[in-house]
């Protein structure tokens, strides 16, 4: 099968990166095809047009084809450091502008914008693999965790995929090499539970 | 006093402008001075670097130029669309890149970096206006409106800004004539209540 895997990070050396690679070597061991993408290497332009907004806008070539990657997929692996409760600049530049209408989802014939679309990716499973430097405690009383209402429901069950799964290695800052290695073995595991042989792929 | 006016939309034309415009407007005409950005505009570049990220990272004079508008003002004003629960890119990018340690919020000495830092922005107020296609029991119900616990609590509240107001304006793409005007009475409205001269400032 085919699954996007997608990393937002400025640096190839961070944690972010170990991750994204355990998660593409595991994915390739299991037999799967991998579009992988490092945003950040491939100088990916965040910057949607306001031409490129309709559902019958100009989009550049290299965007069409992030699209047709996408729509090919089977699944989906995400991997970015939370930034402010939200994902990086690039990668919220992927969102807006990959996640097109005729591609991630549809209004219906005569819906003017403020319907409910439908969900067109084919995707069946979403994965969201984010680091984090604040503890859990105050993630969930302070900040609310706006990236699981962000990737759970703004986008991927807007945009058909219904199972998810979200998973947030924290706090980085002070983590040891034994608790990273713990956490890139977990990753594994999520891989082989969503995208196993013997689980639904 | 000063106002920092960040607005992130890339056509001029939109009415997320027109709100802009509407508070440029009332501000001066309260007799405050304006710090306007147009990031589309301005072509902001939204990626931050990894060399840029430490508190005493290499910032790039025209980055340092928009922290120091923003570290001497008395007073935040955002205007933007909601796509996918988020700001548009570009301003995803002002905010990775502007709001820097040492501006915006510091750590203790000797933290590492997860715990609780002080906010510096000396703003009293931060106020966020923005448009979207979706109804207010939809975005209640089923996308539990990330934009509020980001913008409040994860940004301004984290940067010691404690009045905090926002404002949707929905639903932008079928509303009409009549009700756009009504919308620009009501922007005139919240900045007269939040920055009058009769009104803290």
């Amino acid at each position: 099968m085919k699954i996007s895997l997608i990393v937002a990070h400025p640096n190839t050396s961070s944690f972010n990166f170990a991750v994204a690679e355990t998660v593409r070597r595991k994915l390739e061991q299991i037999g799967h095809q991998v579009y992988f993408h490092d945003l950040y290497r491939e100088k990916f332009d965040p910057l949607i047009r306001y031409e490129e907004i309709p559902a019958d806008g100009q989009v550049a070539p290299e965007i069409l084809e992030y699209c047709r990657e996408l729509a090919d997929s089977d699944g989906i692996v995400i991997v970015h450091p939370n930034w402010w409760g939200q994902p990086p600049a690039i990668l919220k530049g992927w969102v807006d502008r990959v996640l097109r209408p005729g591609i991630a989802y549809e209004f219906e014939e005569g819906d003017g914008g403020e319907g409910v679309p439908s969900g067109l990716l084919k995707a069946h499973t979403a994965i969201v693999l984010n680091t984090s430097n604040t503890s859990p405690e105050r993630e969930d009383k302070v900040f609310g965790d706006p990236l699981e209402l962000i990737w759970k429901e703004c986008i991927f069950d807007f945009c058909g995929v219904k199972s998810f799964y979200r998973k947030m290695f924290r706090v980085v800052v002070t983590s040891g090499e034994s608790e990273r290695v713990q956490w890139l073995k977990e990753t594994d595991e999520i891989i082989e539970k969503y995208f196993g042989v013997e689980n639904g792929l």
